[in-house]
């Protein structure tokens, strides 16, 4: 829609891959609605996954003993994060949706875009207990996990061997988002892209420009157990 | 027990923190056991958790478009992966028992431990479809995650705001050790230990270490749904 930003943050090696075309299609179809669309491609940032004390500028607020997330909420609040992590939370900022386009890599996110969720979301930026949950700082944004898989579909089912691909949404959607406050909305998978044909890669890319066309009216999922795990 | 090698994969910032000290817990007990003892510690090694083409020596497999998994896979077969994963392969290989010692970061392990899993595990090595779960290559191994946490035992129950610590041990636990064919063994978890008494900390220090001391006698958990779910 016209006016809302969007910000995609995006891991894969490889633009030929199909995560990179879905990245595209997203950047395409939202851009045609009006939409802002920023891009955080990881990979070609060499985005630093790493929690460590380079991500304060100047002093550390106990010289003793380096606690990482003692020493971000300080930083945050003087403004002495690492330049880095103050471009994403601007991006973050300022996004109605946030697209985390990804391969799913052992029943989660690469670590290079764990990296932008332990680094990023900053307490005093995205959360202060008790202000977590619906009442986390990043509340009134939408975000969608949007990613490819290795395994089929049916071994992501409640009998299946991996278990429902539910389970392993779990501490993405509400350890992380939800816990911030964002809204998620139901999740975009496309299952085993790489067992299929090109026609059904294809198929997958236009599957996800169909959904994008009405993307803003859809409603949030209730992000509780109820969801993950009946 | 005399003969047994344990691999300990340690990720904290802070030898002063208390993942240090349960880490050096591990070592002094498990070393007075007449267990050989190695330590992994990412931070230390500025382990790299990207998972890129710097992970293949020498050519591509395929130089139209870099695949991770399939290069990886190829470069394992050939003897060409990077030296920092050979070395971890290694270690990995002859370890009767690996365990994990983090604090959680975001209803998981921190970036720099998942790029542990993301590279080390390469396909090849640690499985291969169909050998996977029960037949996964690291059968006849034990793991053991160990983590400190920041919410209370309170907030992580089934009740709770987090629901149940056990729903974001699936991806750990199940999608990843039980995935190669590893064993668990039930995790130690510290919790809330910014939110307790120098002495409550000293008792979570000796509680590990009591526990290492009949660990050999421990028999893994049932890794199914069950488990996690009910």
């Amino acid at each position: 829609l016209p006016g809302r930003n969007v910000l995609i943050v995006y891991a894969h090696q490889e633009p030929k891959s199909l995560n990179g075309s879905l990245k595209n299609v997203a950047v395409e179809e939202l851009s045609k609605q009006g939409c802002s669309v920023t891009v955080s491609d990881l990979y070609a940032m060499q985005f630093e996954p790493r929690a460590t004390r380079n991500d304060i500028v100047g002093c550390l607020h106990n010289l003793e003993e380096f606690d990482y997330g003692v020493e971000v909420r300080e930083a945050y609040k003087r403004g002495d994060l690492s330049s880095d992590l103050i471009e994403e939370q601007k991006k973050v900022q300022e996004a109605d949706l946030l697209i985390f386009q990804f391969p799913l890599y052992w029943f989660s996110m690469p670590a290079i875009m764990k990296g932008w969720m332990d680094r990023v979301l900053v307490e005093g930026f995205a959360h202060q207990f008790p202000d977590c949950y619906s009442s986390g700082f990043l509340k009134n944004k939408l975000a969608l996990f949007s990613f490819t898989t290795g395994g089929s579909q049916e071994m992501y089912t409640k009998g299946g061997i991996s278990g429902d691909i539910r389970y392993l949404l779990w501490p993405m959607q509400h350890g992380i988002m939800h816990y911030c406050g964002v809204k998620v909305l139901a999740p975009h998978i496309c299952f085993a892209p790489e067992s299929v044909s090109e026609e059904e890669r294809k198929e997958m890319l236009l599957a996800w420009g169909q959904r994008l066309k009405t993307l803003w009216k859809e409603k949030p999922i209730d992000c509780s157990p109820e969801w993950y795990f009946k």
